[in-house]
């Protein structure tokens, strides 16, 4: 087996948190992460808006041999997070190599929605 | 981190944009894009049908360190815009690296339907 | 702008047909596929099952500067076609370069599902 | 055609099984496995948590020229498997070039939700 455990920089250009739910489950979306490294990763995480300036770099950490599946609406930096109901853009920096995919889960109507992508590695 | 930004030609092959809609959420399409480039992209977006000719390079600006998110009903050159119900497919070029993600709501139905993939990126 | 026009070889290893559909829309997959160059693209489909032998090579068309969503139920060979309800993978051979990606609609349950994924290009 | 069939180590940070299922389909999750070589292949499927050690190497066969989608509910190893309603990664190891797509089908509320996307490949 090959030792690559993936890449340190990764881009979601489509985030959204629904402002909405209806039903068991709630509104929400998830950056998924996996540490193949035996040592922590130190992540930082910024956002892109459509029409403000960006909050940058927003320290996350993720255990070694590990996985972190880590909702958007918790991601917090000198009291500003992610607003709902507004589109904005992911960047994902870290330390050592990770893989990131991206998931959303949508209840605005009665029944349920999902979508998922893998992140954009920028290597 | 590198300084890798993306790349200037993307393609999403499954373009539809649903005819119908139910409930509160309105059956659309966006191109999400992230600039995290300093200065303005400049981007060319071209259309290609099944049995009619291309549409090509309708002229979008996705300011720099800004995230972008498209729909695609709002594409228009020269009185031509994308016809609802139709299968087609995307090509986004862009004068500054860029990265494109593509996502589509389906309310055709009560319940909602997601879908979302990066685009493709030629190199 | 680049003049890589795509890959010749993808491969999308999750394919299946829903047997039910409710409400408006029918459940199906399609394979939407973009030929970026002036000339017309000849295709070659293979299907391989779980536990049956492959439906090797079922030529398809795509015209040049055209899209192609084309649905998986339409593909046949010497009378085989894919069963519905039943679990395969696809193999897409081009003797020009194009781009392909995968998605599928059901209908199963009220409500609709949607999902979507670029094809895996092997180079 | 290129003789390339895919890669040998392949990751998929997102994996969940939903707990709960309404309606005719059961909600779960598929790792999609196409191996185009003649030979069977020697898969080792790993499984990372948030906070616990991981389920490593559990050995799964896929026949050469055959699909396989294997259901995440149905890994075992020594007595341990994938609890459903947690948040892990997979990681997807073969002695043969493969390709592999993972697919989430969620019928947790009425109306059906589905997610999917081609692995990653670790190069």
């Amino acid at each position: 087996m090959n030792h690559n455990k993936g890449e340190t920089h990764w881009i979601i250009p489509d985030g959204y948190i629904p402002p909405l739910s209806s039903g068991e489950l709630l509104s929400h979306e998830s950056i998924c992460i996996l540490n193949l490294n035996d040592e922590d990763a130190n992540l930082l995480i910024s956002i892109y808006f459509e029409d403000l300036e960006p909050i940058e770099r927003i320290p996350v950490l993720t255990k070694g041999k590990r996985s972190n599946h880590l909702r958007t609406s918790a991601l917090e930096l000198n009291g500003n997070s992610i607003p709902v109901g507004v589109p904005y853009s992911l960047e994902v920096e870290s330390d050592l190599p990770i893989i990131v995919q991206y998931s959303r889960l949508d209840s605005t109507q009665p029944g349920l929605a999902l979508m998922s992508t893998m992140g954009y590695p920028l290597k």
